[in-house]
């Protein structure tokens, strides 16, 4: 942690400030400029509040230098995460994985035609809600663990995996037989308790930024999960809240390479959620896996018109098999396959 | 113009907003609904200031219907606009351009050095700066004319086009004989005089968005230059200001197909400035034109460490080779060449 | 519902949208323009997706004109809700309430010396935390029930009410006999099991927006609350994110006033967590007054820099002092008292 | 500056690091903790680019300590910039001062009434535009310099100061007899030749902050000003762009305490702009001034309602009365006096 003080600081003030750290446990660094002297905590800071020293007198400002993630950062895994799933696809690795379904599973044949579409067209992933809090106490609420029993009846079928979300401590135990991989929502990044709960779990998360999230709050959420033993995290970017009012929200491409950068943990670009807008899924899946993500997820339905919720970003079949098609051949541009 | 009344509007209420629309010089259409009244302003209602209807007795809200710009609207010219230059190179068609050179011109050997291999990777236009307004008086302010006059040269010694930066309407004049596109900075997307300046000019305009403005912004702005008789406008979308700190800026990849979709203008992607880091620039410039852009703009520099500004994220040429071979392949998932 | 059709919609695209419409279950206005026709529909809108039928071939863009929120709209309530708590204290009268405490309660010495000073200050509730999810599992996480118990106490000996923050279904029971307002935090203003479950319960809810919640889902949320028959909801402004980082949230003052408008509800200001700096708490509070919030939340604690959590934004108590004095001449420029 | 080195660096890559920082003209200070070293550079570092130095090999991030405004910081005047006018009127002192008028001058007798009506409810200054650069070409252009001379001739008449915007270096010269105080827009906060050209001239400058501007942008903006020996510039919050849609911007009032402490200069606050609608500027107007404000801005109108521009944000004759007489109580809690 760094703190610099003001120009015109007393020597009162400096001696102030580094009894202040050297309480706190840390070891003092001064350095004295011409104009400005700066002092360097070194050792155990990173339980230290840098507001706190903030108000000291004097002081200009305090910067906290050591990332606050440790377990999420590529120095802790420098050749990268891969995700390995009891059927032996991995994610992370040099091939592109597609998780397709539809928001909510329905019934019985709605699922297992989604499954062979998927299958058919090369996607790894069945993916489907089971449990759907609506705004409207009227709307449909989810088929809950039936419907998770026909998404793994349907994936099994097809040789497929399951992706599904999970709301609440509660669910993660009934979920388990059913799927492959737990799915975080955007408004439960910061649910740490469930989070801390899913660190217990012997399976695979999906973690979704949320929609204010900052790429190091997604990656300090991720450390929940892996200070509980469970590193086989995979992040999920599906937009970020700006002023732009054209499409839900602006799906923040750039944070895939970020994220390879700073983390060690794969990425996944869901453009169904990222744009809200169907016709806009197919462009934004293509400039995900351009940029170099691991995976998409996206929403197809059989009938996506007819859609129990998110009907208008749903891919028609046909519009996914021709997705599918150029995400292979963007895939090998960037020396990956799908 | 819909004007929504309060749910318990009163008539007296409902019938002085509707003088004050005849007055204003539309027709009123209304629509009783159960508990809702509902106005509907028909005729010319682009010169409506909507807000002060707002503020009248008895108002829920008002919403403009028509889309608040006409000729740079998708319905304007539904097959879209193809720019084309004196060379024959076209943007907007099925080729995508790419636009390369120095964030700005420093001598003649590095705009030669520059142009010689953007040429032979395959780039159509060189770009470069001649002047530089800096933060600190003392930095490098931009060659001015004759840099220009170097960059003309060097274009025409490899058969490419130019573009570069007009910042105020007395340079448009001087820069004529040495540019084929002139470029409208971010911080000029609405200065209006300058917009005005250019579409009186017979040049081909390159119209970057402002780092905090909507597409609508950006479109309505288009229409200034049109509006002079200059339909050869191109849009540059750069990254925008969001509350993500990792990247300068965020920069807005599905801004490309939701300006597709809305206008016939063609849309550049410029990742350099989008995202202000040399090694994000080739993912984004990947994912542009994945997502449907019609041309990349990029910063690069045959000693791109030392470049006189910029030098943070101008590609090395090696990268740019690398990238255009990249290119090349996605182009072709979406139906294009490069 | 509008649905604005393109400029060059033919009569067929035009008859589709209507029939899709009507086969939702709503009426269709049609208003035939010189260039554009608009569709206005009318009925049981709210459960209509616009999303759904933007998506039409033809359609320029759909707006919903009534507003989604009914029970927490003004029109609902004109006079305004003001709130009243067993020993008489009423929220959303002309009287300013002020609601201050540590961020957590830590000891009975703390809580009991806070108590008698908030309320010797003119504070009619007494704040503190019980319940800790922290970053770090090392952090202090809270005395929970037996907390609250203290807290409890030391009101009760001092006059005044209690709130605290509820995080989880299975909080509220436990929470219910020491606490007179449950607090819903700016994380869970989505949590809409939670807040359903708190719609049942007899017992007034504080509801603080989320850091990217818009006014409106805002007040979205508060219906969750009120249809469940709970109608004694406060909402809270807490500060949003936006990209400005010289404070850790920008408090959005102005949605003060727009809330007054909008809806029937008190509106809090929490000018603590709306700037995360002690030195900025006192301007802000005054400012949240002058724009005529009905109460003020504030962090006060009796040893603010030895404070277990939140302590860089923690008023000391002479801050506390000095503050309502400056609030109470405020409240009087506006008409009312503190 | 300091550079954070990744925990696994390398020594061949410290001794890069620090070879290219000497290199660069500073010192460099080692600190090497267990886990990480961390490079301080001492010296002058104002000139360096951080983003350089972040894409060296092993780098984890850079970032500059000094803060990159000199002039305009607090510790260059610890006692506060006051700005003195030629009738003895200061803004920046104990007085908050009042500037009013209509947001174009339209004739002779709305500026004179209008000017007699801020004369008599207290305030110093008059406001009118001059040029209206207008999104339509049909739209009021403003009357220019003749509107000027009126605009003088009806502060003369009343005792009062002029504040008008100065839009082009060319606009500077002829305003000079007309105008006690430039104004510059938002849109022109960062044009650095017009901020140079009024660093040249000898009356003082009142800045506005650009809607996507941080608080260090707009304070590195009045650097340009001051470097130019004119230290007369006063600052002004007129509301900036967030992802809330409910205001046409979200005024930030906490800009006002903060700029007081950052800086030395005075801070205005324009409501009227902030918030775009009549019924907020006197809340906001409030708030400015609770929260600190050296005074306020606001659009004042004999006939608000017919206003040639701005009309919906404009207040009318007795709203502007009104709201003197609560900002003279809200100034004297806060100790000053208006």
């Amino acid at each position: 942690m760094i703190v610099a003080m003001q120009e015109k600081a007393t020597e009162d003030q400096i001696d102030a400030v580094i009894d202040a750290l050297v309480e706190a446990g840390v070891n003092v660094h001064r350095t004295t400029g011409a104009s400005q002297t700066i002092l360097a905590a070194v050792g155990q800071t990173s339980n230290l509040d840098p507001h706190k020293f903030e108000l000291l007198s004097g002081v200009l400002y305090v910067h906290r230098i050591s990332s606050p993630y440790k377990l999420a950062g590529r120095g802790f895994r420098p050749e990268g995460t891969v995700v390995e799933f009891r059927n032996g696809v991995k994610i992370g690795n040099q091939r592109v994985a597609v998780m397709a379904g539809p928001c909510s599973i329905e019934n019985h044949d709605q699922i297992f035609e989604t499954a062979a579409r998927v299958k058919a067209a090369g996607g790894t992933f069945l993916r489907g809600g089971a449990f759907k809090p609506r705004s409207s106490p009227y709307a449909f609420q989810g088929m809950g663990i039936p419907g998770l029993k026909l998404m793994r009846e349907a994936a099994d079928a097809h040789g497929l995996l399951t992706v599904s979300e999970v709301m609440e401590i509660s669910q993660i135990e009934p979920m388990f037989p059913y799927i492959d991989l737990y799915q975080v929502g955007a408004r439960n990044m910061q649910n740490f308790n469930l989070l801390r709960e899913l660190g217990q779990v012997r399976k695979p998360v999906l973690l979704k930024r949320g929609i204010a999230a900052t790429i190091e709050e997604l990656l300090l959420s991720s450390e929940y999960i892996m200070a509980g033993g469970n590193y086989n995290v995979i992040l999920c970017e599906r937009g970020i809240r700006t002023y732009e009012t054209a499409t839900r929200n602006t799906m923040d491409i750039s944070a895939i390479p970020i994220v390879k950068k700073l983390s060690h943990l794969p990425i996944v670009g869901d453009p169904s959620h990222g744009t809200g807008r169907r016709d806009m899924v197919a462009p934004m899946a293509r400039a995900a896996v351009a940029a170099g993500a691991d995976a998409i997820l996206v929403e197809v339905h059989p009938n996506a018109d007819k859609a129990a919720s998110d009907a208008a970003q749903t891919l028609y079949l046909e519009q996914f098999d021709q997705l599918m098609c150029e995400l292979r051949v963007i895939a090998s541009a960037v020396g990956r396959e799908l």
